[in-house]
């Protein structure tokens, strides 16, 4: 450990002066690829590099690496951060089990068990399951196979063959439902994507029309897609009501609540995924709302054994010894799998449930704030009275793109801007939650006088 | 920070406490979760927790882990650690960026671009594309995905419908090849179990006749997996005579080299991997052999736009500014993403590939050592005389699974048991580079005296 601890105390110096840095340079001045290159030291050459110059291009990689946890950055669902869960994230890199058996990750295993255990409870799933898997577009793919292996359990063994299934999501819903429908191969065209409400919610109407004249024209759904709080304008589709239409034309109702599970922790807002218990599955990615670090996504199930039942394999070389709730490689998609739990249970441990509350009504809190900003502001226009933290405005005279870019290679903010109706707009997401009024007010200032 | 300061060095001290229990208690004794639960409070409750109550929580989860970086590991192919890439690893936790976009990336895009760029010039691909993604095994399904649309581009937007697609492996390939055939909707009856030859690998003449009986009764056959290390015995398929009859019967050709990758960096053993650079994609896990943390898995592709014809969607909140191929979110199917390859250029700048040789090297002496206490040793018997680092024997007269049951349970040694045609064996991995001479003794000692 000698030397290893000379290694770790370069780590921990470079940790220390990322944080400085990021508080003064809340956001990077935009750089080139070329100009990057120039400076830093990427070549993977023929001999190795010794320690002190090695930990210099790294501490340089550090220091140039977008600064997601800054004031500044307000550019993605991701931002913010709790320490103490990012020092679990650092431990969990140091610990490094693999999530297969207990055998081989042991306490790891009852740390997620915990973990789900207080999600199900929150969601309202009485039994239930779930697992960790990193990336939450990928446990849509996974509640798509469920849908699809349950309409006609035959497809796990002998596949789709000719049956024409159909699934239902709205145009606002996240775009890798696409992508993964076409994965599980019924194609692109079996899913529905319907258009959305003037709030860019799914239409019950449309959703019901359609359904019928699928089956009119021979089609079999099977699935439907609600998401609560889309990616662009963060609205919620009804799910009270879509649990009717699923009840009725026998669909399995997964509900994407990966921008939102933060809010069930909140008694003000969680009404909005009033009806969530009724579904049969949902994702969430913790890493959003949650402020905890990349990646910690999890699918959450209502019937406990379908996760076993449709990824089980016979992998005897593995799975020898304990219980079979403790190898959850026996329900899992992934082999190896690290311990993305863990970093969440260091979160809920230090806040407590009060605590978390506090932290997601300050991110509503923000968000409304700036609601009021903008209205205030004659060059500012709303586009959308936000149902959560998605604030979606104009400036007046001012191309959104144009400002976004400029923002971003000025060093002064980093934003995105979104796109709905033929409108294009800033989307200022109030993420992350130790923001104050004055991050919020520093914002909008750069946003009016930025030259673009 | 300063609070965080506090915080970042209790952390840094469970990190050295962990290394040095490690040292001392290489692997750990047996405990029940009961027992595991009785003496960490995992409950997460209303109420947060002081720090220093939180973090004495965290030392007894660290203290408790199982050693997966320990000289008494020797469990499953993951193992060892090089500790500037476990650095890397905790400050991808830190720095915490997502790979959609050089916007929210910056520098990490250019950091998987050369990893990738180096890989693909080991495999000898001259062109070609790869990604990270979080997991061997779904990179093998995205392999059968491209194999499929290839064979039929229609099957992206149209599904499947009744085209009865055939692909092949052999019986000692990974488990996960069925689960995910099962996924891309083809059903499991659409991988054909090929049976091995008596080293273990695929045997081309039943492979061929397998392929003509398909052909005759209707199927297509458009996928093949040969797999590089097999997980249990270690065999190689004879990637050169599938190349052969893949082009003869126009399949794709996949090659699994998960737990193989590192030996292409070693010019002793890289012609088991010979013809290789005839395939059509690779999939890796360079968190086994390269000894680098999970996880850190890879799909490399010949053809350099096959990926984003396949998964590029139109997401134009995310994808705003930049080049395409400084944007990866356009060719993944993920859409958060960790930078996985950080902590794999870490180790490749630190040691180079020299210095990496020397450590595969290593992996190699130790098995062909262990071959040579088995062999002195009457108690002993080799079942298979390796090709890489995978070594299976029996004791005479104990059970193999009794033996490694009580190996774990008696905190000695974590080995797991292999079954080959109706045998069971022990299955010792010398994955750890670190290992020397008298850790495999040490192994052998313990295999001998347990009492089981």
């Amino acid at each position: 450990m000698k030397n290893n601890d000379k290694i770790l105390d370069k780590t921990v110096a470079i940790i220390k002066k990322y944080y400085e840095h990021s508080e003064k340079n809340p956001v990077l001045r935009y750089a080139s690829p070329e100009t990057l290159k120039k400076n830093i030291n990427l070549n993977i050459a023929q001999k190795g590099m010794n320690i002190d110059a090695l930990f210099q291009e790294i501490e340089k990689i550090a220091l140039n690496s977008p600064k997601t946890n800054s004031k500044g950055f307000f550019n993605l669902l991701v931002g913010g951060e709790i320490f103490p869960a990012v020092m679990a994230e650092m431990l969990t890199a140091v610990l490094n089990t693999t999530m297969h058996t207990y055998k081989s990750a042991g306490i790891h295993i009852l740390i997620e068990q915990e973990v789900i255990r207080f999600l199900l409870k929150k969601v309202g799933y009485r039994k239930g399951d779930g697992i960790f898997w990193p990336g939450w577009s990928l446990t849509n793919m996974v509640a798509i196979v469920l849908a699809r292996n349950e309409k006609y359990s035959s497809i796990k063994i002998s596949g789709i063959r000719g049956k024409k299934l159909v699934g239902y999501t709205s145009d606002q819903a996240h775009y890798s439902t696409e992508k993964f429908i076409s994965v599980t191969g019924l194609g692109k065209e079996a899913i529905r994507i319907l258009p959305t409400d003037e709030k860019g919610k799914m239409n019950i109407r449309i959703l019901e029309e359609t359904i019928l004249s699928d089956l009119k024209h021979g089609y079999i759904p099977f699935f439907v897609n609600a998401t609560a709080w889309t990616t662009v304008l963060g609205a919620f589709d009804p799910i009270e009501k879509i649990v009717k239409i699923a009840k009725k034309y026998k669909l399995r109702l997964h509900v994407d609540a990966a921008l939102w599970w933060g809010a069930l922790l909140s008694k003000k807002h969680k009404q909005l995924l009033k009806g969530v218990e009724l579904s049969d599955s949902v994702s969430r990615s913790l890493h959003k709302m949650m402020n905890v670090p990349l990646l910690a996504a999890v699918l959450l199930v209502k019937d406990p054994d379908i996760l076993y039942k449709n990824f089980n394999e016979n992998a005897d070389y593995l799975f020898q010894m304990d219980d079979k709730a403790l190898n959850p490689g026996n329900k899992s998609i992934q082999c190896g799998r690290r311990n993305d739990a863990f970093k969440v249970w260091t979160a809920l441990k230090y806040l407590g449930e009060t605590g978390y509350e506090k932290r997601i009504n300050n991110e509503f809190a923000n968000a409304k704030y700036a609601v009021a900003v903008i209205k205030k502001d004659k060059d500012f226009s709303l586009v959308l009275q936000p149902e959560c933290i998605n604030v979606c405005f104009q400036v007046k005279g001012k191309p959104a793109s144009k400002i976004c870019e400029a923002l971003d290679k000025q060093g002064l903010i980093k934003v995105s801007y979104g796109k709905w109706r033929w409108e294009e707009f800033i989307r200022l997401m109030t993420v992350n939650a130790d923001m104050t009024k004055a991050d919020i007010d520093n914002f909008f200032k750069h946003v009016k006088t930025v030259k673009i």
